[in-house]
């Protein structure tokens, strides 16, 4: 909800609100969004900061009243569209806590279209808090000025996954026996990155994932990389070679 | 020190010791790592561990007693020579504690050779607790099977380093304001990736920097990345095109 505020300000306060937003429309902006306008960046009457609702693009609102517990603002006009990101899903196991909330704000920022948690019979984290991963990707939307927030998706299990992969989207997976360079296999288009749990993939799990013909192995180096380390990794290498950081 | 036990273990537990290693030598392993072999991990006389020294490689050695707060083992033989990891430092400048602690253990199972942290003007951590960023490094190194630990330096003033800048070193920055893709500026040899601090470096660091013939601005696409974000992408991106992971 809170970006760590920037020195100096290079742009304007960014905050997500989950209803359409329009010209001219009033609204009230409440609970720690408001602490945040009011007692962390001490906005005042008459300053502006920037909306964006995941629909309809990044608004220009001008703040007309800052309470304790409510702030009224105005949208002024539109900025920006909606942006799209690169065509990429995330396909992760879920980790514990602290690792799986950084990849959630990871993928956010680096640009992923949509967070799929799978579960893989070696993922022993049993119990994901959607609520709590979607704060975390909305915090780093504001951060990172996208407009359109990450798909967050409830979790399903591999083998379901891939029963009913789409036949035009790759799917790249950190295959930790061993692949080819991310370079033999990120080409524009739909894609999916899969990284696995800690104790990785089973024998069967790897050879139910080789065997679709979308399926391709990337190594990521001769280090062991942890899950959320491979998944920033991965990422970031398919953005560079088929995303939108060319 | 302590990894996360891998589940099925896959390979050896790992302990970097600080001592140099040698065939047949024994030695008492206490504190916090006797802890973890004893109570976490549950081994015992007779079991096998790996230590390596950032020195002389990884050894294998046998548990020979398991006390309460110390473990008598003894080396057996040298399973791996000390490996180097490709010749790129990372410069970051210092950032809140969750952060820079993370962005020291990723630099470590990326394959970062040495981390300099750099005092920017915009730099607004002003203690930097260095065994406490060793310490993740030595956890990550422990968990990613680097044998050789990347060097830790004391921080400079960002004007100072650009002052004695190698001349064979490449120096590639993340530029918030633009630059040319990391396949561009990314070439096999000696290397070093440079991260401002979150509010950005200054106008007058930024043509500083630029003014060095070795130095490249890489951009990491169109959303803004946040310190951590960026180290671990333009880490990624230059191990891939220049580093091991080819």
């Amino acid at each position: 909800m809170a970006q760590t505020p920037a020195w100096p300000p290079a742009s304007l306060t960014r905050l997500f609100v989950d209803q359409p937003l329009s010209q001219g429309m009033a609204l009230t902006i409440d609970g720690g969004q408001a602490h945040y306008l009011g007692a962390v960046m001490r906005l005042k009457a008459g300053d502006q900061i920037a909306l964006f609702d995941d629909r309809t693009g990044e608004w220009r609102a001008g703040i007309e009243q800052v309470g304790k517990r409510a702030v009224a603002v105005r949208i002024v006009e539109r900025m920006r569209e909606r942006e799209a990101v690169p065509d990429l899903w995330l396909l992760a196991a879920p980790i514990k806590k602290g690792r799986i909330d950084w990849m959630a704000e990871k993928a956010c920022e680096l640009g992923v279209a949509r967070l799929q948690p799978v579960i893989t019979q070696r993922t022993i984290v049993d119990r994901l808090n959607l609520d709590r991963l979607r704060a975390h990707m909305i915090e780093a939307a504001e951060q990172c000025e996208r407009t359109a927030l990450p798909m967050l998706d409830e979790p399903v299990k591999l083998a379901q996954l891939l029963k009913a992969w789409p036949e035009d989207r790759a799917l790249i997976f950190a295959d930790e026996e061993g692949g080819v360079p991310m370079a033999a296999a990120a080409k524009p288009g739909p894609a999916a990155i899969l990284i696995g749990p800690e104790g990785g993939f089973t024998d069967g799990e790897r050879a139910a994932i080789k065997a679709l013909p979308q399926a391709t192995g990337v190594s990521l180096g001769p280090r062991i990389l942890r899950a959320d380390t491979a998944m920033a990794a991965a990422v970031s290498l398919w953005m560079g070679l088929a995303g939108d950081w060319r």
